[in-house]
């Protein structure tokens, strides 16, 4: 990082030369704001902490987060499909498959990722592990298996600096644990790498009557294209999104696995920054039953099932979106729906090509509805029904609420009012909808626009 | 094309703005010199008119040409796999099915893609290529079918002005045919669109101690990506690569359509510009047989076969190397080699990843040896054999054949030099090697880096 400036300005050897003035992105702090403690799930104590794996004094870098709960908690993840799986998402796999699914604790830093580190990044993470697993009173320890889940991110390559992040953990996180708002912000600044606020949302949900509590956080940034499975369908990937669920309701490990793989399709899987798929990318939900009462887990055959999996999935939508917010570079947030699909995974793969379409992206940064990129993009899938160019619909949806403006009608290109066009593309939201009315499923994408500002952060940065 | 300057240097309301001083890539123009008239494949006579698609009066739209050989001309191609196929590229289909590979003229036209313009557009496609029939002489006809394969090539959703285009190619086309260097850059020069250079290519080849000529012309710029099958494995696609490779050797229709099948996935079908898929991409390969005392067709099993379709393969490369050399914004020419790979597949596939991937392409442009990027686009995909992290190298080898310079090896990263990875990245030209270690198919892909240019170009272009 402390490398010169790359030469891009001035390496020509050409006499003219141009200007481009880059006015700044609209700002994101709005999307941080307090929340009430009485939203974040019980039985959790949390923290984040600055142990100095970022050479910046009071940049938080560790955060720890401990079930308390006496009931048994849950734990189930999904790890980036990547060939290079960093250390931290080989170790985390290894301790949900011993446990089969019970782990109480979650140890992250940022800063570096543990990628490619070899034999030595294998024991640094086992080493994190440990660290925080005798951070849990003794009655709530596991007697023969490890109760830590851990995350690395930041940049590849690099060994971590072990001996700090685990006088970090012992020392530093045991008297700064917490459970209200602050704790919770302490957590999700730790995680932060290029993001440019943390990211926490929380919520309360009602299943059979009675109210539970879910809150999460997570980052971003860039490489971020997750393609994420559950543990068994293991592969290889390097990972840069990271993010947590905690909820207080009770849930089998089975049923939570299930419900976390069915959510994260739907929500981290459907998100484009810049269609680079990240070696460590991992999302982990911990379900503690220390809502009030609560004692018997819930599993896939009960009836309320359905209703937890499907809170669970638009919960991670909302923290998904978050990321698409502060994407590197981005001045625009845009849902991307396919509708009218044959299958959802056809909806899926048509909105993940419109979503990181380099035409379309710089299109949306330049306010141009240019629907013939949207086409191109679309076509360029091959799906089990053929298309049928003379069925397709786009429509560009402003976020407002006000009417939708069609640019092609049964394949056929509407005569496009050009102002209204500009009025919706110029605002910072709306959504791009595709109807290939071939079929009723469908699927959504987030997505960002593809700007000078990514071009400038991402030719000057090694990850 | 007329609209206003979009606002993205004048959207925000924040007060603080930055300025990027982007100085002019490296000239082009050394990729556009003259060519001997001897190197020229016999019995074509070609040219290119300005007909009126562009407004600008001198600039060329419009190319018309015509195998005068008395022999037999085989034709074949490869057309896009996009689902959003455009009038030309339906209606070239339908000529080569008909006439069994036979046809002996090209006529195409730059400005109005003919995409997604329905009836009209399909109606039109088949009026140029019936204007074209009638320049060829009465005894070349075909009795019952045509003889003319039609390309488009510009903006999507606009019908072309056809009237122009027919009085184009009946009365301007006869007057200005021609053989030489001069008949062929006309031709090349009505293809463009934001190409900057005229592309053309010659060369001479020997087949069982015979001379023959192959000559090509193709042009690209944006949506650079294609995806291109053969006529029987027709799917959907909008193109903006187009390209036509002619020879006098004599070879059946079968035979020809085989070698271009092979060279395509070999040569188009393995560069990226943006990463796009264009729906009209199509690449043409006319065989006439006018070499001097040539009339038995060269079939598939002619021990010569081999010899052919390397020849046409490496042709074929060389032309989709300048399409790439003139991508949009572009200010590197990469090779990115994949070997050791257990498939061809699979290392077309790698190959395909690195190349698109943003962040490898920023970090050329960053002149940045971010070995993690390519990692991390290598392990995205998924082969039917697993990548083994430990075998795989990583290489960036310099153009000039100077000593080349590991990254990574067996998976462990090396402790690079920095300076000297400047100075390789420096380079207008070089290579990034990855051996998987695992096999012993390899593959090959041409890509370039994506500049704060390319961002410039594609807000502001409505295609």
């Amino acid at each position: 990082m402390n490398r010169p400036r790359p030469s891009i300005w001035r390496r020509f050897s050409s006499t003219s030369s141009s200007t481009i003035v880059v006015k700044p992105g609209p700002s994101k702090a709005r999307h941080h704001a307090p929340i009430s403690n009485d939203s974040f799930p019980h039985g959790y104590s949390l923290t984040g902490v600055h142990c100095g794996v970022k050479k910046k004094p009071s940049v938080l870098d560790l955060a720890v987060i401990l079930s308390t709960s006496p009931n048994p908690t849950s734990a189930a993840a999904c790890f980036t499909r990547n060939a290079f799986k960093a250390a931290p998402v080989l170790v985390s796999k290894d301790v949900l498959e011993k446990t089969s699914g019970r782990a109480r604790a979650i140890v992250t830093n940022s800063g570096c990722a543990n990628a490619v580190t070899g034999k030595q990044g294998l024991e640094d993470a086992w080493a994190m592990v440990k660290a925080t697993d005798a951070l849990l009173p003794k009655k709530l320890k596991s007697q023969d298996t490890n109760d830590t889940l851990v995350m690395s991110t930041g940049v590849i390559g690099q060994n971590l600096p072990i001996s700090k992040i685990l006088s970090g953990i012992s020392s530093l996180v045991p008297t700064s644990l917490g459970s209200d708002f602050a704790a919770w912000e302490r957590a999700a600044k730790a995680f932060m790498t290029t993001d440019t606020f943390p990211k926490i949302r929380a919520r309360t949900f009602t299943l059979g009557g009675q109210t539970f509590r879910m809150a999460g956080m997570d980052k971003g940034a860039g490489m971020i294209h997750p393609d994420m499975g559950p543990p068994s369908d293991f592969g290889q990937l390097h990972a840069t999104l990271l993010g947590c669920i905690l909820t207080d309701a009770a849930v089998s490990p089975k049923a939570l696995q299930s419900a976390l793989t069915y959510a994260v399709d739907r929500s981290f899987n459907s998100i484009s920054v810049d269609g680079d798929m990240s070696t460590n990318d991992t999302i982990i939900v911990l379900a503690n039953g220390a809502a009030a009462g609560e004692t018997k887990e819930m599993d896939e055959r009960d009836p309320l099932f359905p209703t937890f999996r499907d809170e669970l999935t638009s919960f991670a939508a909302e923290l998904a979106q978050l990321v698409v917010r502060d994407g590197e570079g981005a001045t625009k947030f845009v849902t991307v729906s396919v509708e009218g699909a044959p299958t959802f995974d056809d909806a899926h793969r048509i909105a993940s090509s419109i979503s990181t379409s380099a035409l379309v992206k710089t299109a949306l940064y330049g306010e141009d509805a240019n629907w013939g990129r949207i086409l191109a993009a679309t076509g360029s899938v091959s799906l089990s029904t053929p298309i049928d160019p003379y069925r397709v619909n786009v429509t560009f949806v402003p976020a407002d609420g006000s009417t939708p403006l069609p640019v092609l009608v049964r394949g056929e290109p509407e005569s496009v009012d050009e102002v209204r066009a500009k009025e919706i593309l110029s605002e910072e939201e709306f959504e791009v909808k595709v109807d290939l009315g071939l079929g009723s499923e469908s699927a959504q994408y987030w997505t960002c626009d593809f700007s000078y500002e990514y071009v400038r952060i991402n030719g000057d940065y090694r990850s």
